[in-house]
């Protein structure tokens, strides 16, 4: 298995990114990872290039870089090289901690899109706080600024093959996220989209969720469109951080000021971020194109690079792409079949 | 003053509404309260009726009716009597903890909206928990489903006002909850609605501001569409709520079990969800209409129906509406000037 890395792509590029990737290494004997980048600046941080390759290039895909235009000039870039690489079957999959925007043209224009999927959706894995599974996945975060009821019916079908081969979860329970829990809620799209998922009998749909129940397990995976999707992720990371931080200060400045207050709440509280910290179960991962486009915070350490790697690792394993494909068509196949079969009944 | 009180409307109607009402009449002995609702009920939990009016009706809207033709069709309910109250000039206000949708639709179709705003807009006032005010102001949070980009502009119009008329803020800075911060993000619709911000120098309109920053209080009056502000309001209360939990929990189960402890946490929480609870700056206000519709939770209480009956005392005493629709008769047409002056712009 190959696995081509942006090594440039993160605000602690390469180093973290370097680092990463030896630490993936050990975990992950029988991959090869191929590093695009600075020679100079990856080598600083390897000695040792045991299953490491290096192809050097100068030209580096910035965050301030318009993402389109940035995909379609920077030919050169450590991350548009790596996706050539992957489009050429010279690799599996790509791993970046750059650009977000960028990796997505990435994903789109140079990798492209599995036949049937008109827009890949943008994949996270959020922690459920109670409900039968200790995580759950949503899409899409934000690969699009608009979606039809179509896109959202993709994103189900994605989900939900993600959830049961990647993250195991057998026959995830769907939601539509959406304004309100009863069928008929919702803006337009989301009306359609509801009909679409309840009428698609492959989907364990259970209806509407609110945005209110997200975290208590509502469902295992969380169909939204791009824009409310990116909202809600950002809301849910931005509310988590500031009850932490008010929390703690709010404690600290109420009585427990003693040694043993301090160490007390210091393992709590690391006790918690684990729990909250997604980046353990990877990257983001954008689904719907022809190969796995695994995407880090810009801010991983070479911790989190080394998971999202591990990540990368079991959807190549888990043949993700190839068989997402299948179902993709074949399901598409059999709902053009249903069509044909019987007039679809109203609610 | 008068205020058409729902006296029905709610988890705990008609006990936690009445009691409320005889809560807010010590506070504000210029009002006169006309209760809507079942005679009998009510005067279980009253026996003075200094400045209280009871209006009997046997029809109530339930939570479980559906909103625009309950309106329609439960013409003697205490909902719309009330909102018929205030149409006729019988009342200066209207509140109601009952059926969000039937309260929207009443303030739509039996109040009326202001001239020149299409699409009034539910607004809600959240705690900042850095920054220069203790709290912000956001709307829509669910009047509409889906909004143009003039109704996000017309929200931007009505927040500035109340931001600056009830929550006494100078100045207000306005800004537009979108999926990047640069001016260029978003779909179609926040794309244009930034342009009309941008351009609207009646507003101190700071941009675009991302979910995850808003308890950080980065704006006084946040701008949304109401299907991505219902999205995000349910989910930093769900959020918020997720975590207090989880760290109660954990701290309670790994070692704080003594007698101190407990009373510390207590204390503490009790703190944190006094600066977290927004019902103290009364309930959700729907702007844009020709009086004063607020809205409670469905579970209020009576000390959350006192606050929330200070808070439409506040709004009238302000002449608020009358205000607000001079105002905006005067800035469309301004803004009509400015379009006859010069051609907009380019950026």
């Amino acid at each position: 298995m190959k696995i081509a890395v942006d090594a440039m792509g993160g605000d602690n590029a390469p180093e973290q990114i370097v680092k990463g990737v030896a630490a993936a290494r050990e975990a992950l004997p029988d991959v090869e990872f191929i590093l695009y980048g600075k020679k100079d600046e990856i080598t600083k941080y390897m000695d040792d290039f045991r299953n490491v390759q290096i192809v050097h290039t100068d030209e580096v895909i910035t965050m301030e870089d318009e993402p389109v235009r940035a995909v379609r000039r920077k030919k050169q870039s450590s991350m548009v090289l790596a996706a050539q690489a992957v489009k050429e079957g010279n690799a599996d999959a790509i791993f970046s901690a750059g650009n977000t925007g960028a990796l997505l043209a990435a994903g789109l224009f140079v990798i492209g899109r599995i036949k049937g999927v008109d827009r890949p959706g943008m994949t996270t894995t959020l922690p459920s706080l109670q409900g039968p599974h200790d995580n759950f996945t949503m899409l899409d975060v934000g690969a699009n600024a608009e979606s039809k009821a179509k896109n959202l019916h993709d994103f189900a079908i994605l989900g939900n093959f993600y959830s049961a081969n990647v993250m195991h979860i057998t026959n995830p329970r769907i939601a539509l996220l959406n304004n309100g829990t009863e069928y008929d809620k919702g803006d337009r799209v989301h009306k359609e989209a509801y009909q679409l998922l309840n009428d698609d009998s492959s989907l364990n749909f259970v209806g509407n969720v609110e945005s209110r129940e997200l975290l208590n397990g509502a469902a295992d995976v969380v169909v939204t469109d791009g824009f409310t999707g990116n909202a809600v992720l950002k809301n849910t990371e931005g509310t988590a951080l500031s009850m932490l931080k008010l929390v703690k200060d709010t404690i600290l400045n109420s009585g427990v000021k003693g040694k043993m207050g301090g160490l007390l709440l210091k393992s709590a509280f690391s006790q918690i971020k684990d729990q909250m910290d997604y980046s353990k179960h990877g990257g983001a991962v954008l689904l719907g194109v022809k190969a796995p486009v695994v995407k880090a915070h810009g801010s991983s350490n070479a911790n989190q690079v080394k998971n999202a790697l591990i990540q990368v690792h079991e959807i190549v394993d888990s043949k993700l792409v190839k068989n997402l494909a299948e179902y993709f068509d074949m399901h598409v196949k059999c709902i053009q079949q249903d069509e044909v079969d019987k007039p679809r009944e109203n609610n």
